[in-house]
């Protein structure tokens, strides 16, 4: 178990273990370690390492993670690895030769927190670039995850499947609305009285101008106008440029 | 428009168009393509290449995404890669200083198929791997997309990003179940009437080795070892293997 250091603090975030079986490309650990801290995750563990561990391309590619590069801990065997665990998954495409759970992404998650909610810690298993998980790896697990990916080209980089699934659990208890305004702190949305005062600026000088000149038009363009502008969702700060707008126009125009 | 091709068919996919606008590596270009066949997408435009375009490293990382990489469109503009796009997204961290609605990945895919279904095309801007989308883009976008991530971490490697939407978009219909039991084709799961023999089998050989022994505690003993085997989802195979083990142990005891 070189590099690994016992006394160091177990985790910061309390999310299930990541562990990478015989990664070979150091890039990829990196790329996955960003991946993981993107995703508040910082449990990173290396089965044999094909260059080593600590990596210096690893460390050059995680973009300064220091919470999950510089806390690997780095494993001789899968079985080690995992011993700790109660619960597994191993990545890996729908195997022709077992009998086995096949869950989902964003299943395995749900899953993965039901389990952690009793008590018991998990771990997800990512194979090498090259050939993925063995089966040997394969059968410690309780499952296997597969996403539901293109069949024709299903095969994912590995700081991609680290994404993928790091991502999920993130997601698993986010309440970030699906769509919002962001508006920035100098302003705010504008109220109905600042939207009618410059409604009614815009249509007395379209009244003036003959732009609504044809009265049974009159109520359906106002309308249409009126609700054009609504839809913006228009801020203070622009109800106000709206009306200088107008303002420079008419001037131009006189 | 270097590099377009205006007389190839349009989609294979259907989905919207991914915009890479200034990407700086051929690499991430390369597993951006990757990361959109995974998900059967294959639409990719780029706005001014630094390197260039066609360019080896991104054809190198695209692992054969041929589908993708070989149809990319080049345009020397924002305002003409998105030209016949009626709804576009923009991938940018939450901005300070512009009012503008905010959707999740999640939230965005449906807007966009919702769109597409109108007949309108779609697309989503991703920025330059250092500073990302400049302000001047993002305001030609309809939304902007930021993904719930780490707030203290939140910059995803430009692939990733376009995974993430991908993936999203992959998943909007997909129908695959959550949890299932995948079975080789040489085998299918055992019917009760296997599953009863075995247990008839394995207890009478307890109760003849004496591992039943005790009357009160045999109904909840057998129970118990049923329920585990039950749990197990065994496949008509493994019921006469496990049948085997029995034969092989009482031998060897006898």
């Amino acid at each position: 178990m070189a590099g690994t250091d016992k006394t160091r603090p177990s985790t910061v975030s309390g999310g299930p273990v990541f562990i990478l079986v015989e990664p070979q490309l150091g890039e990829n650990i990196g790329m996955a370690a960003r991946a993981m801290l993107n995703c508040g995750l910082d449990r990173l563990r290396l089965v044999k390492p094909r260059d080593g561990w600590p990596n210096d391309s690893a460390v050059a590619a995680s973009a300064d993670a220091h919470a999950v590069i510089d806390t690997v801990e780095v494993f001789d065997s899968t079985e080690d690895a995992i011993a700790d665990l109660g619960f597994v998954l191993a990545t890996t495409a729908r195997p022709r030769d077992m009998t086995v759970r096949v869950l989902t992404p964003r299943h395995a998650v749900r899953e993965m927190a039901d389990i952690r909610a009793t008590g018991a810690d998990a771990g997800i298993l990512f194979g090498r670039e090259s050939k993925g998980l063995r089966n040997d790896d394969i059968v410690l697990a309780d499952a296997i995850v597969t996403a539901p990916l293109n069949p024709a080209f299903s095969s994912l980089n590995l700081a991609q499947a680290v994404f993928c699934l790091a991502y999920e659990w993130r997601l698993l208890e986010d309440e970030t609305p699906g769509d919002e305004l962001a508006v920035p702190k100098a302003t705010r949305p504008a109220n109905k009285d600042e939207l009618v005062g410059f409604f009614n600026h815009l249509e007395s000088e379209l009244d003036a101008s003959g732009f609504l000149r044809v009265t049974e038009k009159r109520p359906v363009m106002v309308r249409n106008l009126r609700n054009l502008f609504e839809r913006a969702g228009l801020t203070e700060q622009e109800v106000r440029t709206l009306r200088g707008v107008v303002a420079s126009l008419t001037r131009e125009r006189k």
